[in-house]
């Protein structure tokens, strides 16, 4: 990696630590400027302005979660050990979550609802693809008969995913993580349901 | 209600709809003249800040969501009726939440993560209500035995209420509530799976 592309790492990890805690409106090119020891000539060389930073940032806020995703599944053998072990990525919601400031998707989708369409957009297309990994793990547990045939994968991967957020806003604000561990109890007790063996 | 009262109220309930949909931090003092066509000083007279209008709006909004979930509840016959019932509240998120903006206690959970501890304070109040009503029915469900007797009232809640939050977020998100109802769905799975008629 050269010089430039270091300056423009530091940047972004930087400014994704800012935005995911303070939120993109809340954060200035000044406080990027503070917390990288940068001047401003070197952050406009890179970028043409703050958007463009954010976008950069929520581009590399996926990729960290992703890695968190595919470390947490790879080891699995089940689908419902899989669905399990990427909730746990959030199971310490509150003080070690695998970006400082929470889920970049939901405060994301919250800051952007009413403006930035362009990051906006990225976050729904973030949303979609982990939707669809999502749903991919289900249809391999139907298709090994793990799970019962009439399973919904598309509409269970919705909800898990959803509950796996809203959780994340609960232990948040709540400043504990036992709403995670309840939502994930819930979550195991319906995989449990859904059980090619429960079929009777 | 005398003249005053009515501009306070206006004050609130116009605040409520421009923070609800833009977030606290990107709402002015100025906007909130602009959309009650009231000058400073009528805002000023009433309020000490802008810090505490939202504190009034977010408790408005309380008392409006409360309404909904009272509604919906009043009529229904069993525990996992009501619970159903009051995720219907957001069953339509995208275009008619009970408060245009989505729902205010996430939004506010989000933009209070780091900063307005005050706001903060008063979203974990509201949900520690909210999820108490939700153990309550829950509790009913259980005494009545509509529910199996080992079910844990509160981790139920917790879960519930999460998941409608997250499903609130993903319907908003990708403009579509087709999430909110795959999430109620799995929900009205679950709580089959926990009436006392399955127990066998």
């Amino acid at each position: 990696m050269n010089k430039v592309d270091e300056t423009r790492s530091l940047i972004i990890q930087t400014s994704l630590a800012l935005f995911n805690k303070k939120g993109y409106s809340q954060t200035s090119i000044q406080d990027i400027m503070e917390a990288t020891g940068l001047p401003k000539g070197a952050i406009y060389r890179r970028f043409k302005n703050k958007d463009e930073i954010a976008i950069a940032s929520f581009e590399f806020a996926g990729s960290i979660i992703w890695k968190h995703f595919f470390e947490a599944t790879k080891s699995k053998v089940t689908a419902a050990e899989k669905l399990i072990a990427m909730c746990h990525v959030y199971q310490d919601a509150v003080n070690n979550p695998p970006i400082d400031g929470g889920c970049p998707l939901l405060n994301t989708a919250i800051e952007t609802d009413f403006g930035f369409p362009e990051l906006h957009d990225k976050a729904t297309e973030a949303y979609n693809q982990t939707l669809f990994f999502i749903q991919s793990i289900i249809d391999e547990g139907i298709r090994s008969k793990e799970f019962r045939q009439d399973v919904d994968s598309y509409s269970l991967a919705s909800f898990l995913f959803s509950t796996i957020e809203g959780a994340v806003m609960a232990s948040r604000l709540s400043l504990n993580n036992e709403h995670m561990l309840h939502s994930i109890e819930q979550v195991r007790i319906l995989l449990q349901h859904y059980s090619e063996k429960n079929q009777g």
